[in-house]
């Protein structure tokens, strides 16, 4: 994929200043927007997940989106396209996982049309409610690094699915049945009263570190023993990769007010500069540019 | 497809109110919003169709969906899945297509994946704006049935180019780059004070109008020498199911108070009874139940 040319190319074509956050900020209607496509042995296989599972995580992957933005997740359409082998059963299932993960969010319309794989095209759409909505353009120096939930437990999740291994459990759910962040979100969008940035960690913690760097023009400086991790990670030798580089845990990171970030959990802080630097014990420091962090995550993808 | 099956089983798991017209009117937010999924192989041949009309007929498709409802249409975005050949200049020849077709109507966001085929995946938006929105629910005995534009057209379009011919070029392009009925929309959901149905024609005129009588629990009686056509779709022998049965020709069909259809091109009537009526010259009448408009629809997407 080259994706990075497409928005680009994308970019030129619409010169709209509506692209680069992965919610679109509406303004005039009071509300955000972000649609997102799950295709079948690209971003799930039907032989790792079960329906209900997929519906699940189908809806909290763009709920999450909804949450990054600081907008309160309200309405998803869901646009399904099937293979003839798919059966009612199949969309009983599936639409039970995408409704218990929709708590209080729902969905409102869609379609359905035949295909050779199962692709799932979701949008979501989340109201602002006078909340300040966030851009990853708005990292301001000074603010506090914060973040929801462990990070890595689903990329060993998927590695432990690639691997044909069934335990620990806890990391296949937690690759399977992603929680988007509602409460988090919800706590820093009504309390910040200046801008600041918020990204999920879809594709990765690093790579969220690094899309706010680079958009707002700033440093990152992360404090690599305060990020929460579950500790059975360390099973895998390279579970720092893990934390940094696993992606869909769905967690947030965001650059908050020194008084927002009080009962939160703090990594780090936003310091002149650009990239992201992580600090480790005996004053080690690695530094990421984004196209370091871009190209880890592309090997990632890859592997 | 068991389209008809799944939609039932969704509306079992998701007891929604939602769930019926081809979009959802949310009330709280003064917006109806659509998702429509058009996929390779399935909606169209890259071999048919440039990378331009793809994304002016993405566009189309779900603008039309918007003008249906009796609302304005404001926003799109987009969920594309592209395979590996896809270029660059592909990209940016999609994305004018939409533009151009957009008029009015802003990008503001989306979502780029790998996959093995293409998958368009298009939700639009619109605004109330304080008009009545409409439901297929909603014709009335007494009710005028009125059409926009020609019908058959990109049926015919169809047929040219899986026969592997290039003439007459106006019904090819009526098939690959369809036009909403935006004017058409405005000035009935302008003028109607009372409830109306409305429909595009996107699976064909005849399914329109089953649609309408079955939800509404009316018979519409029509008018076959009403029907507008192009004069030419008469070099196919069948061209009555060409009209009735083509489908995607983004007309849309509306029952409305006789005031409103004053300007309009009548075709029928609202009655009492069940199903469509089609009136010949001669007292010759056809009677189409919606299982019979439904099976032809299914035969036509057969052959």
């Amino acid at each position: 994929m080259k994706e990075k040319e497409f928005i680009n190319a994308i970019k030129t074509v619409l010169n709209s200043s509506y692209i680069g956050d992965d919610c679109a900020y509406i303004e005039s209607l009071g509300v955000v927007i972000s649609q997102d496509n799950l295709v079948e042995d690209v971003h799930f296989k039907l032989d790792w997940t079960t329906p209900y599972q997929l519906g699940w995580k189908s809806a909290m992957v763009n709920i999450s989106d909804i949450c990054a933005s600081g907008a309160n997740p309200e309405f998803l359409t869901v646009g399904l396209s099937l293979p003839e082998n798919i059966t009612v059963e199949f969309i009983k299932d599936f639409y039970r996982g995408m409704k218990d993960a929709s708590a209080g969010v729902e969905i409102v319309g869609g379609d359905i049309t035949g295909s050779d794989k199962v692709f799932i095209s979701v949008t979501a759409i989340g109201k602002t409610e006078g909340r300040k909505i966030s851009s990853r353009k708005n990292a301001k120096i000074g603010q506090k690094i914060v973040v929801s939930g462990h990070h890595g437990s689903s990329g060993a999740g998927l590695r432990l699915l690639t691997d044909g291994k069934t335990e620990p459990k806890k990391f296949i759910d937690a690759h399977l049945m992603p929680y988007a962040q509602v409460g988090f979100s919800k706590k820093i969008a009504e309390s910040m009263k200046n801008d600041y940035a918020m990204m999920d960690t879809s594709d990765g913690l690093m790579d969220a570190l690094s899309q706010i760097a680079a958009a707002s023009g700033v440093n990152l400086e992360i404090d690599f023993a305060k990020i929460p991790f579950d500790e059975d990670l360390k099973m895998f030798d390279d579970y720092e990769t893990l934390i940094f580089f696993g992606g869909e845990d769905y967690q947030l990171v965001a650059t908050v007010d020194e008084d927002v970030s009080k009962d939160l959990t703090v990594i780090g802080r936003v310091k002149e500069g650009a990239g992201v630097t992580v600090l480790y014990e005996n004053n080690i420091k690695k530094h990421f540019s984004k196209s370091d962090a871009e190209e880890k995550i592309f090997k990632h993808f890859e592997a």
